[in-house]
């Protein structure tokens, strides 16, 4: 690397002009990182359904020219005033979310839900001084959940980068960024179930199959699968998923279902859909006494959860998680330890790979719901 | 104690004839115990919500002729066949659910919602062999949710039946057969407060204000008691209970009410109403990140929890109750010991006292709403 420390830097980045308009790859100026800030040059990033969401932008405030991406791996460029976490040279995995470390959240033990730099997704600015640190010739371009890393270079706030080993290799745990660590997260963290236990995981997608994987991991005997899609069975056998469940084929509600197979209930549910009757379903379907299920999918603004309080009652827990209360700083390093140590796979996860230069091709696959990660080479 | 083991036993019981007609104390005969159950002489016995529910049977299935009761403290008289675990002269507290000790429920270090002798407020009879112990002149007269502790003698499974220290005085804990456990352990067993940490009980009777004393023991800093009748406050302050807040004196939300107090909400909150919108509001009061929120109080059959499900992805717990998560027989011992050892205090508790002649005294206090707990003296 030369030295770029402290100057502007020209480089590649692919730029949203318009809402749901293919990204045109341009050259832009990236600031130098200012106090508590750091300029970081990715390597790889994927995509992941956020990023199509706020690009799609419906019903959302339209914020554009923006450059999205917030799947990556990357090293430190150079650091801003008062950071000394990180130094050049550091591998690490920018996150849309942060950790302080001096909010009352960082401070719980239970809370990864930051004060400070929790993900904002109306926010296109640095929060040190409202501007952006993207321009093409002067003009600003919008930053996305902090991150941006459709970029060659980005710059972020220190709180949001978690530095990792620097033998792990960049094009597959950037896949740590987000999506795999929430659904992992969920399973491992917060529902934990107890090794010979059974789990019901809804939603196959990238998030739903790394929450299969969490429960591989912790020892599930039965990893029940519940999709509307069955020819996603198969692929999700790879991840533990040891039974399957197509809602549509059975004229009683999942929940039931799920509780005749199970002598009453799953021990544990992880819903990765963010569909509301699924998440009623979850919740539903884990057996009185111990069962827990954990939402992790997003859902709608008008989505209403609704059951009866006597589920509740009948000792089921019901938790909520965001980013499998993974603290980014804290415990990430940590989750990229389980994929040195082969605890964790993740290369099934990664179905696709193309280069910078084609990466609406990865919008492509992800519109048609193609495979679950599309790695972007930033360096050809 | 004459030796009646085997034989009959003639003796006084308040039985309800008639849905919500005041109890006649009659002369009743009680059967010798069958196998797997035990024949108790009752000494002390108090009145809960849950037997003035049943008796006024709006709603329900009446079954009468009826022997209520079931908080009570007593000694064992005579065992049936197999049983080995309690012996005549035990101490022993009765208990309307029970834990046979083999079902997956029991097993479960979690649950203590026994498979087999989970409350049935709708049988009348014993399990062994469908029939009463309870009969005037020959007649049979139904069992109240396996206890009917309002007799001078009652048959139990042996499963219900929790051995206590013989030293810990009856007339004080024969309250925590029932009520005082499930607000106690709601608290202790399942909230569980960290120490400092703020804690807010909706519904300041009996059971919320067991609550409170549970947060007390725990260490928390702040104690807020929610109720519409302000009158209660002044009670609830020898319970720990350091705020107040009627929701009737506010015009926004009492969650909002309380995140205000709290900067962003409770650490805990424990719902000991049963009424829906104060399990929503105890529900949305706790801190995102870290709060969880234990619902005990028993609703309606039409009531519907509602929520929007961002309050449960935003990192919060909401769980359910069923006394106190006590498995009766393994843990009702250590929570007279709790008293034993001055930790935990019975006698604010106990605000009445009455003969068994004047049992409708108890049930006329609990109408007014007057006091907590009328202790009913078996022997005058």
């Amino acid at each position: 690397m030369t030295n770029t420390a402290g100057k502007v830097i020209h480089c590649k980045a692919a730029v949203a002009w318009e809402a749901g308009k293919p990204l045109v790859i341009e050259e832009v100026e990236v600031a130098p990182p200012q106090a508590n800030e750091v300029r970081l040059k990715i390597l790889f990033t994927s995509l992941c359904h956020t990023d199509v969401y706020f690009w799609e932008a419906k019903g959302q405030n339209p914020l554009f020219p923006r450059i999205y991406g917030h799947e990556a791996g990357g090293i430190v460029e150079s650091v801003g005033e008062g950071v000394t976490d990180l130094k050049p040279g550091d591998h690490v995995l920018p996150v849309f979310t942060g950790e302080c470390k001096e909010c009352a959240h960082c401070n719980s033990e239970e809370s990864n839900m930051c004060s400070l730099l929790r993900i904002n997704t109306d926010r296109g600015v640095m929060l040190n001084d409202g501007k952006s640190r993207f321009s093409i010739k002067g003009k600003p371009i919008y930053h996305f959940v902090g991150t941006s890393t459709f970029s060659e270079y980005t710059v972020m706030h220190v709180g949001c980068v978690a530095k990792i080993n620097p033998l792990a290799p960049l094009d597959k745990v950037c896949v740590l960024s987000c999506g795999i660590s929430t659904g992992l997260g969920a399973t491992l963290n917060v529902a934990k179930p107890p090794k010979g236990s059974t789990v019901a995981i809804f939603g196959l997608g990238a998030v739903g199959l790394a929450a299969a994987e969490g429960a591989r991991i912790a020892g599930a005997s039965r990893i029940i699968g519940v999709d509307l899609n069955s020819s996603r069975f198969e692929e999700a056998k790879k991840f533990g998923v040891t039974e399957f469940v197509n809602p549509k084929h059975h004229k009683k509600p999942v929940q039931e279902v799920i509780a005749q197979m199970t002598d009453g209930g799953a021990d544990r549910s992880v819903e990765c859909t963010g569909n509301i009757d699924a998440m009623i379903s979850a919740f539903e379907c884990v057996h009185d006494g111990w069962g827990v299920a954990v939402l992790v999918g997003v859902p709608h603004k008008e989505a209403v959860f609704k059951t009866h309080p006597m589920n509740v009652l009948n000792e089921r827990t019901l938790k909520g998680t965001f980013f499998g209360n993974y603290k980014p700083r804290t415990d990430l390093p940590s989750v990229v330890e389980k994929y040195m140590n082969k605890e964790l796979e993740l290369e099934k996860f990664i179905t696709h790979s193309v280069p910078f230069s084609e990466i609406n091709e990865a919008f492509d696959l992800m519109l048609k719901g193609e495979g679950l990660r599309c790695i972007i080479r930033m360096e050809e």
